[in-house]
């Protein structure tokens, strides 16, 4: 007999072979699939944190992917066409922002916020908080805290919410530890999302709305609308306060100021006492095409990330245009360079419009200093006041809200339209002030086209040393 | 034996009469094919027309749908939010418009045009080619008709392009004898869409580009680019001719006038040689979101409509806001009042800013005015007119579009807040040329509110003896 196996025999060792080997490959596909659902269990479990836990590391340890997209807002080089997260002085760029500040801390010190993760230094190093000398300001509200770092709910509830504002912004820096982060919009126990700040809850009482019982979806923007918002420090008590009473849109707010008789500060060229818009960005949003259609700020700032089998948000909270693949082209499925190409079109015009506003809101305050240069009277500066407050409340409504408009770019042109409508009736009515006081000529309206120059000018106006604006008799 | 049949003869004759019953479906079914595909190739079929064939309805006769969905566009009865055939006066709607084209046939009469099927009797009935009797001014060039008729490309042919400009109004009223209609889109022998008109053309030649090399696609645009543009009467020929040697932003155009000097008319309250633009709509169009996503006119305004088997283009053009289903919401999936919503709620705003720019306007006219009555200065008076002729150019290219802005929202408002800032930029330089005259009060604005008063007065500014607009000295 020879050795050779009988051609029956073969098959069957083939077919056992066969069988072992898809034995062993079901076997391997079966725990792939165990590994994947046991990551996907772990990754959406609910793991309790204590209840004021303020340091992002701790939450990053039990949830380390979302702690490790968070972890990139460190980076402060990001750029944009309009924004970005990289140092950036305002100031230097646009010194015509030095003219419309003038007297406010915004004219000394205006850098470019670099992004949630820095947000705690960003406010400790801001000079419109410190003396020349660079030490701090003794009067800084804790209230300037408010929005900067998951410590602040802590004190709050530590030491009242009251007594948090009325507290000095030196006294209480050693206790703000960290950056925006967790414990901000999310509830320790149940992960679910918080409303933590409690100026959006007051101001959703104050309208007769409960916050606590809207959608999730709602929650995945007003966890950011309880900062990027419009507000004010109320009182002595420098109660953060939102001025929602009569609505969001531009004209409410100014309603609700007005009655009020508020302003934050005054002008130190034109002498008007000024309102000044903080990053309105969630009533801007509310304007759009896009929170008509129920998508919120989490949508686009923080889209869906996938990781092997998992699926979770990006916590590298920025502008949806340095991740459009993952944002916009979801919904609008083009290619990204055409998508950024349609958004900075958009931006651009916006852009465009705050220019035209910002040129005639500088000369308005030229305008109104040579009024009182002329000897204008009380009651001609105030209906100068009062024009050239409207319109750059206006302005600013645009201006210091993120996104250069793109959240809702046809209510910021209308605005713009309004802003430099009413800019130039307070110009038209100073060159009327001015014939009136023997002057008929244009306004000598000196030069501030670099920060230096806008900030020295600024520096003797205060001083009431500013140079004569007045030409012709 | 009994006269039952046996089982199986009763199966056999039920066998036979299924199939019989399905044999005569069958052939019901076949029959109704066929006669759909006869239907079908007679609905796509060619057949050519007489090479001069200006009678909308000999075409009706072969092409009988088209030209139902054509007759529809009779109806003068449709209305939208801000537009439709309906008949309206502009001027008793707006009074503004009085002050504004004070001077100019607008001012006189100004009427919404009732669509294509009317155009021919809307341009013989309007008081802007008549005398006050009612009888038709004789200087009125035939240049009038070249956009009211398929006789008018006849016409071009027999006697010649320059000399039809060249001719009277009243000389060839006989000879245009049919409204818009076929001849002037379509190539008579192949049915294709065609260029009849000059002026596109040679507008096209004169950009260095051939308009026989653009796709279909684009010419389902350009057929109504023949009329619906920009244009003016270029020397005493009353050559028609586009203004788009440097391009078709209102800048552009506003160049081109610039550079020959060109003027339709000038102002009887301010003085100024103004500038009227004629519905640049497909100017305004090609710098919107339809254009670059290359949505042709036709697919808006004259969208598929079907009939049994056979799908055709609807012939009715007019407002996609009075055929939703068939317009819009082939690509935008949402419900028409939806739609209708969302584009009222774009053309609100575009509407609003263009009263804004109008009040601007009416107001630096009359500054102007008063500028005169104080004695000013030829040199001074130049700047003026120079800026109210900026302003009101830029309001009348948005103001002249058809759609309220809606084909270009953003560029809209881009250019209305340009608008209203020159117009008070002319504004405030009046009161200085008011205040150097002498006058440092306001100017006693007189009441336009209504079409008879706003017509009154500029009758008596016409005449040079409007009412004094000085107050104050």
């Amino acid at each position: 007999m020879s050795d050779t196996p009988t051609p029956s025999a073969t098959k069957g060792w083939l077919t056992f072979a066969i069988i072992a080997v898809g034995v062993f490959i079901l076997g391997l596909l079966s725990a792939s699939v165990l590994e994947r659902r046991q990551e996907s269990i772990r990754a959406t479990a609910v793991t309790p944190m204590p209840e004021w836990e303020t340091d992002n590391a701790e939450w990053g340890k039990v949830y380390p992917r979302q702690f490790a997209s968070y972890k990139e807002g460190e980076d402060s080089t990001t750029r944009t066409r309009h924004g970005g997260a990289f140092p950036r002085d305002y100031l230097e760029d646009m010194p015509q922002l030095v003219v419309l500040f003038a007297g406010y801390g915004f004219s000394k010190d205006y850098l470019q916020a670099r992004g949630h993760n820095n947000a705690r230094n960003d406010a400790w190093e801001t000079g419109r908080l410190k003396h020349a000398d660079g030490s701090h300001k003794e009067k800084a509200p804790a209230t300037c805290w408010t929005c900067k770092s998951p410590d602040v709910p802590r004190l709050m509830h530590e030491m009242g919410v009251k007594e948090f504002y009325a507290s000095r912004f030196v006294d209480i820096a050693d206790e703000i530890k960290h950056p925006i982060g967790c414990l901000d919009c999310h509830d320790p126990d149940t992960m679910a999302l918080r409303i933590s700040r409690p100026a959006l809850v007051e101001a959703y009482e104050r309208q007769g709305k409960d916050i606590t019982k809207v959608s999730h979806q709602e929650m995945r923007s007003l966890v950011c609308a309880q900062c990027h918002v419009e507000y004010y420090f109320k009182g002595d008590g420098k109660y953060l306060t939102l001025p929602w009473d009569g609505g969001t849109s531009v004209e409410d707010m100014e309603s609700y100021y007005k009655e009020r008789d508020f302003g934050d500060w005054t002008h130190a060229i034109s002498g008007a006492h000024m309102v000044k818009m903080q990053h309105p960005d969630y009533e801007v949003y509310q304007r759009g095409i896009h929170a008509y259609r129920n998508v919120s700020c989490a949508d686009c700032h923080m889209p869906y990330r996938t990781e092997g089998g998992i699926k979770y948000t990006d916590h590298h909270v920025q502008s949806p245009l340095l991740n459009i693949s993952n944002s916009c082209a979801v919904c609008h499925r083009w290619s990204e360079d055409e998508i950024r190409g349609r958004v900075e079109t958009i931006q651009d015009t916006v852009a465009r419009g705050r220019l035209i506003a910002e040129e005639a809101l500088c000369l308005a305050h030229f305008d109104i200093a040579a009024c009182k240069q002329a000897g204008a009277t009380e009651a001609e500066l105030k209906l100068l006041f009062d024009q050239v407050i409207a319109a750059q409340l206006r302005w600013d409504y645009v201006a210091a809200n993120n996104g250069m408009g793109f959240h809702a770019p046809q209510e910021c042109q209308r605005i713009l339209q309004d802003a430099t409508n009413l800019a130039q009736d307070c110009r038209r009515a100073c060159a009327q002030v001015l014939a009136k006081h023997g002057y008929t000529d244009d306004v000598a309206y000196p030069d501030y086209s670099s920060k230096e120059r806008a900030q020295a000018l600024i520096g003797l106006f205060a001083k009431g040393e500013g140079p004569s604006l007045l030409a012709g008799r």
